[in-house]
This record gives structure tokens, C-alpha cells and sequence, in this order.
């Protein structure tokens, strides 16, 4: 099977930032950290990109992970929090990319269907299946955590079938 | 008048980011550094945005500003280009940040205002009026390294005022 891969999947956000680090290990993921960043509402918005930049970059040394893994498209209400969420996800890929991790780049559907087998699952479902893959009784991290171990999942399914069909 | 201010002004993209900085040296504006950062346009996104972490934290390091400042509000397209300008700018302010500079964010018309007199002036006006501002004659940088030094002067401009009429 090779060495444990290790991989951080994001879900990042202005207010907060879900991450969780999942390790295959014999074919199985296992947890190996989750959390959420949260970042102070009344603080000013670099002051916020920074702790997400600085805390993605903590998680990394602490934990190891060798790549990441984000959801790629979004639906956004309009313009405005698109560039917020932008914001967001930039400090959060520029610290990994610092850390010399490559970033994957998933969309949402796949990300469901990978773990519900539906593309259209709705977020408790995901969460649901995360716990249950993980192998965690009553899990107590919050959705934004569930969201990020589901793309780190996912990642890792995908990975196993490139491997499996050679795709490169 | 204090000791010399130096505030590094940034104009984030994904594939280019201009920067400036500018030092008030009693009471003027003198040019100490400007460049544009090109990030591969081949290279996926959260490559891009390390480069634009790094090349901002380097800036930073070699020159020493103490502030930032940065274009505030824009007029995007669509929600997906939107999302890229935000990640560009996330992952340069979270430099600023992580580096303990300020970044005050100033409306495109407030930073046109404030070197040519009027919010609708051409970008053309503006890198004219920079270039006059800071005494240099046939400015070889690129217009967004213009715009970069035009927000990090109206910052000077607005930090002046600030001072003068005690307002904090």
C-alpha cells in the first residue's frame, strides 16, 4: 500500500474555516486531526486572512499532510461575497502552496457523490458519512469540519482510482 | 514630521499583482520600490497564490513598510471572477498581516480623488499624476504597479489629513 498518505482538505471561509486531516492507512481513512478557525467578527479583514494563513500553516507542521484538497466551484449570492469568500480561500491555498503541498480543486457534486453516492446529498448526510468512514461515534465537530473531511475523502477515493485505472 | 513613513501600496490580481512603496520624507512622497509580481499563467491557482504570499512577504522584508493599503470595493463581472481577485487578494493581505502591517482598504474613487481631484479619472490620469507625485520622469512600471503606488498614496495623502484634523 505504500507509505500513509496524509491530506488536508479545506473549507474555508471569512468568519470561519473548516480543515480536518485524514490519513489512508492500509486502505482506510483515519482521522488523524479536525477543527474550525474561527477568526474574530469584530477584527478587520486582513487581520482575519492573516490567523486563517497562519493557523492552515500550524496545522500543516503539526500534522504533516503531504496534500490538499478544497471544493472548487461554489454557488455565491453575488459579487461581493464571492471576493470575501475568495479572500478567504486564497490565505488558505497560499498556505499550503507555501508549505509546498499541491492543492485539488473539487466540485461539490463530486465531493457528495464520492461519499453519499448522490450528487445532490444534503450537508447532514455528508456529515453523516464522514463520521461513519472515520469510524467516530456522535462526532462533535461542527459542519464546516464535516464539510473539510469530506473533501480530504474524497480526495483520497479519487487518488485511489487514478491509481487504480492509471489515470496520471 | 517624525520618522519616515514607508507604506506599501498593493494592486492584487491573479495574474498580476502590482505593488509600491512609498516613503513621506518631510512631506513628500519619494518612490522606494516598484515591480509587478507575474504569476505563470499555465500554473494552477494555488500555485499562483503562493507566489503572491511569498514575493508580498519578500517585499515586505527587503523595504520594511509599516502599513499597507489596498483598493477596497471593485466592479466585477461575474461571481467567478469575483472569486479570483478575492483569493489574489486574500493570500497578499494575509502577507501583510502575518508581517503585523495594518491594511487600510480605500473605494477606487476616493484613491482617483486623491491624486488627480477627481473619483472619475482615467487609469492613464493616475499613473500620470504618480509619476509627477513622485518626480520620476518616464516611469518605466507597468499600470498596475501605478495603481499600487496611487493607493499607497492616497493613503500618505489620507493619513496626513487624518493627523492634521485629529480624527483617528
Amino acid at each position: 500500500m505504500g507509505a500513509p498518505l496524509a491530506v488536508l482538505g479545506l473549507d474555508p471561509g471569512s468568519r470561519v474555516t473548516g480543515y480536518g486531516v485524514v490519513r489512508e492507512q492500509s486502505g482506510r481513512a483515519e482521522l488523524v486531526a479536525v477543527g474550525a478557525i474561527r477568526t474574530p467578527s469584530g477584527g478587520d479583514m486582513a487581520e482575519r486572512l492573516g490567523i486563517i494563513y497562519s493557523r492552515v500553516a500550524e496545522v500543516i507542521r503539526e500534522h504533516g499532510p503531504a496534500e490538499a484538497a478544497i471544493e472548487s466551484v461554489f454557488v455565491s449570492k453575488n459579487t461581493a461575497s464571492a471576493l470575501k469568500l475568495g479572500q478567504a480561500r486564497g490565505a488558505a491555498m497560499a498556505a499550503c502552496a507555501v508549505a509546498g503541498l499541491p492543492v485539488s480543486g473539487y466540485p461539490p457534486t463530486l465531493v457528495k457523490k464520492s461519499l453519499v453516492g448522490a450528487g445532490r446529498a444534503e450537508k447532514e448526510q455528508v456529515a453523516f458519512m464522514v463520521a461513519q468512514i472515520l469510524g467516530v461515534r456522535n462526532p462533535g465537530w461542527p459542519l464546516d469540519a464535516s464539510d473539510a473531511l469530506a473533501v480530504a475523502i474524497c480526495h483520497l477515493n479519487e487518488r485511489r482510482l487514478r491509481k487504480l485505472t492509471g489515470t496520471p
